[in-house]
């Protein structure tokens, strides 16, 4: 499609979101009902173009990893469909008073929670997604424009067509939900910042990272997951084990899982050969600096080592004198996403908190709860190690933003200027 | 300076934020009042190192108002160093427990706000501009890297000795505060987005444009300040002459001045006449749409004047058939800063309220109240016109971000995963 094709289609989701940002919830929620319905009435429609879509990948030689996610059969559907019904039982993220303030006598000023306007979202394979994600959309007033992966472009155009028909059934309108479906239009997309508000990109580090410096609009998202977990000297070992194998080995492939573990140097020679033992048993190859080398059997970590995201069963291990090398190592190296100290010394553990530049800091538990529905959200939009808010796992409440209404009888500001000014009351309400 | 000097000064900006960011707010006010105490007892350097710039400048022909706000005689300085006294009594914004949450018993966490990092603040002329936004940076437990306008060099230069000098006998490093002086150093700023959590233009709509599009650093300003009033056939005439009046004349040069009059056409014929006799009177150049040239004696508005900011007495006007016009025509036009509706039908506001999309949207006052201290916010650090929080006029709020601290005793995550999890208890504390 033309870029002139684009714009006009963001023109109109534009406008339809300016009308979806004024409904009520309860028009919000029976979209949401509605569409649950609609895709469950059209389910053999969906499954059959994901099935169109498996065997086209199958053709082309598509990695066993890549096809599962690609995969959307009868189960994972109805899981989605559940998923739209859990997203209306969401507490309404409009509206909220943030502020509420008397300025002088009958000038009053609210800081009130609204929608972004529209979202741009560029996923991978998982057709899925785009079923999650136009459910907060709604629920949250906005308008999408959504950007699948090329495997999944029959299952996407299948569930946007059933979304549309749906929405034509209720009080949000059909132009509020927009597909793009080839590769090249992304780069339209990044280009709109006069139509899209937040782009969330959901795939590799490569790929957000590609996003996050092609765009002027603000981006939710991380590029990078480098957690680390700290072992200090005054940790409880039987606490330990189970705390790195849990955050290494539970999701591997997790953004919130450990790719580096540090070490206190007075309790390596106690704690490696026994944490080596717990992740070997485990399958997690094992790579070392010198100290570590010293004490348990792997190969040599780089400099490389402490900035790689393995993704996968491999962690790196380092030896540091105290609490602010690990801190140190942690504020050059991470990613700012989670990482965690175990300790049984409380001054040590409130250091560590408070010095740790990351969205989590965490003392005593594993890095895999950092997420959305864990931490109570309800829905997790996304996860940001971008340094202002919002940051860690987002919920509907990264999807909104606020205004202020200022509401008066003829106040008029130079009666608040100059040497007799009348004074503010400030009061809040 | 070469890069490589830039990135030291900014590596150590960041190392000596790093110590700011956990200090009580005794020690951070306590180092605002020695930095009172410092500038007011280097008054005479101070006022010298202006008079310096100052010849320099008028040799080298500046225009007048840019020699005003060059100039930092003793009162300017006397404020300023009161507003340094002012930002110490402003309420901590560090520490503020944003939620507080058992997720399993045992299981706490907390959203606490914290520093961002290092601020990065480009300003024009206005030397006195570096000792507001340092005080409120030391307040916020930020770094700064600063760079002033070329014609404030010996004014930024001295000031920032001072702040250093007085800044080594507080526990705050001397580092924490760095002056860049050539404007070659900007483009390298704005690359260090390792370093930099948040840059603050302070200059021209050109300047900041500039800024916007040269960085991937999250920024806070505007570029355009195109502010509306939308008077309804139901306004009030009595009460709107003085409206448009105060947000036109009363500081034509503020971004929350009004460019564009919008005018119901049920009224247009009763009230142009009386508002253009009124803002003639004030000296104010009106142009006006088709209509309007009917009704009153205007020069013809074009396409173009919808779109600029005058920043002077000059005013756009055009008739509308009605509210929905008025709206369409501000989220056209408009740069999402402060837009006003004047009637006295409630419900015609609230649509007003509700559909315009802008940071601020007023009813019944004037758009001059868009400002952090007319708010109540203690200090101003700039107006936002972006989308995402923090939007519109921000105060110290905007100098934190937040970060999340889980608390555990060796929770793990896969105990509340699968067939037989544990559930979350989410209970807010």
């Amino acid at each position: 499609m033309m870029t002139t094709g684009i714009v006009k289609l963001a023109q109109e989701t534009r406008s339809a979101a300016q009308k979806l940002a004024v409904l009520t919830l309860e028009q919000r929620n029976a979209a949401l009902e509605i569409l649950a319905e609609g895709l469950a009435a059209n389910q053999d429609r969906i499954v059959a173009a994901n099935q169109a879509d498996c065997a086209a990948a199958e053709q082309g030689g598509i990695a066993s990893a890549l096809y599962a996610r690609l995969k959307l059969g009868e189960s994972k559907l109805a899981a989605a469909i559940a998923g739209v019904r859990d997203v209306a039982k969401l507490v309404d993220p409009l509206g909220h008073l943030q502020i509420h303030r008397e300025l002088d006598e009958g000038l009053v000023l609210k800081r009130i929670t609204c929608p972004l306007g529209v979202l741009g979202i560029i996923f991978e394979a998982r057709p899925e997604a785009l079923i999650q994600i136009t459910s907060l959309a709604i629920k949250s007033g906005n308008g999408v424009i959504l950007k699948g992966g090329k495997e999944a472009i029959q299952s996407c155009t299948v569930l946007t067509e059933i979304i549309k028909e749906s929405l034509a059934k209720t009080d949000v309108s059909p132009d509020a939900v927009t597909l793009l479906t080839t590769r090249e239009e992304i780069k339209t997309l990044l280009s709109l910042d006069e139509y899209v508000d937040l782009i969330i990109p959901r795939g590799s580090n490569s790929f957000v990272q590609y996003v996050q410096q092609n765009t002027n609009i603000p981006v939710l998202g991380h590029a990078d997951g480098i957690c680390h977990l700290y072992v200090d000297q005054d940790a409880d070992l039987s606490k330990t084990i189970p705390l790195v194998v849990d955050s290494k080995t539970h999701y591997p492939a997790a953004c919130n899982a450990i790719e580096t573990l540090l070490v206190n140097e007075q309790i390596a020679a106690a704690f490696l050969p026994q944490i080596a033992a717990a992740l070997t048993a485990k399958n997690v190859e094992l790579m070392g600096d010198k100290a570590t080398q010293k004490l348990i059997n792997v190969k040599p970590a780089t400099e490389e080592d402490w900035r790689t995201e393995y993704s996968d069963l491999v962690l790196a291990i380092k030896v540091v004198k105290n609490v602010d090398e690990a801190i140190a190592h942690i504020n050059t190296y991470g990613s700012k996403h989670t990482d965690c100290i175990v300790t049984e010394n409380q001054i040590t553990a409130q250091k560590f908190l408070n010095e740790v530049n990351a969205a989590g800091v965490y003392h005593n538990c594993s890095t895999r709860f950092a997420d959305g529905f864990r931490y109570g959200f309800g829905a997790e939009v996304g996860i940001s190690t971008q340094t202002m808010p919002p940051r860690g796992p987002v919920g509907l409440e990264g999807l909104v933003t606020y205004k202020y209404h200022l509401v008066g009888n003829g106040q008029i500001a130079a009666t608040y200027t100059g040497s007799d000014a009348k004074p503010f009351t400030h009061k809040d309400l």
